[in-house]
C-alpha cells in the first residue's frame, strides 16, 4: 500500500493517536487505511457416505484437492458465502447446515470457516476454478494430494465426529478450532 | 476507494474476467481491489457469577455498554485478538475459552466472534476506549443500555446456557450463530 485510495496522495506508516500500532496514513486528507485478515468460506458438502471435493484449476496448489471455500464477500453472512462457493467450484446445490471448523491461518491472514451441508441430489459440475469435482468414500480420500492443512483438518475432524456419532444431532454439534502454523505441510 | 494504492492511478469498477462481481480495477497496473468483511473479535469475561462489561467512550454507541471487542488484526488469531481487546478495553487478563457466538452483521461488513473467558483476578481498569468498566450479575446487567444486538444476543445465550447446565463441559460448548438484521434495535 503506497498511495490513498481516496485522494492518491503518498501514504506514511505511522501509529495513529491512541492506537498501538502502525497503519498506513494519508497525511494530506488524514484517511487512516487499515488491513485485516479475510475470511475464507466453505462447506463440507456430503451425500449419503460421500463427500465432494474439488480439484483446483487456480493457483495456489493448482491441481490438488480441496473443499469447495473462497473468500467472504460484502454482502453476505458466512453460511451464504459457503452456499455461493459450493455453487460456483462445485455445481452443487446444499442445504446449509451448522458451523463445523474455524481455523486461524495467521501467515496467511486469512480466518478458514466450514459449514456442514447436504446435497440435495448427487449433481456436480466442475466450475471455472475447478478441473474436476467428484464424490469420495472416506477410505478414497486423497489424503496425500489435498491442497491446504485447513482442509486436511477438517475432513479428518468430520470423519472423526461421524464415527463417534457426534454428527447425529445437528443441534449438538460441537465446533472444532484450531491454529494452522506455516511450517505445516500436508 | 478511487485511487490505486499502488500506483495512484484512477480505478474503474468493472467486472474481472473469471469473477462476477464488480471490483475496483487499476487499468494502469492491473492491480484488483478487493474488498471483503471485517472480523470483530471479543470475549464474555466472567468472574464467578459476573459478566464484566465496558461502557464505550468512542462512537458509534458512545456512552452504552459492551463486551470487549474489536477488529481482528493481521497477525494474531482471533482467540488472541479476543485476548488483547479485554486487555485493551478492560485491563482484565482472561485465560480465554471456547469460541461461543458467531453473527454476522451483513449491513456493517462485519462478522462478530464472541470467546467464553475466565478471568484470572476480579481486578479491570478502563482503556483509553472506555468511560468505565464493571461487573455484573446477571439481574444487573444494563439490557436498556447495551451498545450492540451481537453483545445482547450473546449476553442472552449466556445466561440461558448458563441456566441450562451447557457451560459445564468446556468440551462440549454449542457455538451458536445468527445474522443480525440492520432493523434490529437494541
Ligand atoms: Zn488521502
Ligand atoms: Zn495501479
Amino acid at each position: 500500500m503506497k498511495f490513498c485510495s481516496q485522494c492518491a496522495s503518498p501514504l506514511v506508516l505511522r501509529i495513529p493517536a491512541d492506537d498501538s500500532r502502525e497503519r498506513y496514513i494519508c497525511e494530506q486528507c488524514g484517511s487512516i487505511h487499515y488491513e485485516n485478515p479475510r475470511n475464507v468460506v466453505g462447506s463440507i458438502p456430503i451425500y449419503g457416505d460421500q463427500v465432494l471435493l474439488c480439484r483446483r484449476a487456480i493457483e495456489p496448489r493448482y491441481g490438488f484437492w480441496t473443499l469447495p471455500a473462497g473468500f467472504l464477500e460484502i454482502g453476505e453472512t458466512t453460511s451464504a458465502g459457503a452456499i455461493r462457493e459450493t455453487i460456483e467450484e462445485a455445481g452443487a446445490n446444499v442445504d446449509i447446515g451448522p458451523l463445523f471448523s474455524l481455523l486461524n491461518v495467521v501467515h496467511a491472514q486469512q480466518v478458514h470457516l466450514f459449514y456442514l451441508a447436504q446435497m440435495r441430489t448427487p449433481d456436480f459440475e466442475a466450475g471455472v476454478e475447478s478441473l474436476e469435482v467428484a464424490m469420495f468414500l472416506e477410505k478414497d480420500i486423497p489424503w496425500q494430494d489435498l491442497a491446504f492443512p485447513t482442509v486436511k483438518q477438517t475432513l479428518e475432524w468430520y470423519f472423526a465426529d461421524r464415527a463417534a456419532g457426534r454428527l447425529d444431532h445437528r443441534d449438538s454439534i460441537t465446533v472444532h478450532t484450531r491454529d494452522v502454523l506455516r511450517s505445516e505441510k500436508i
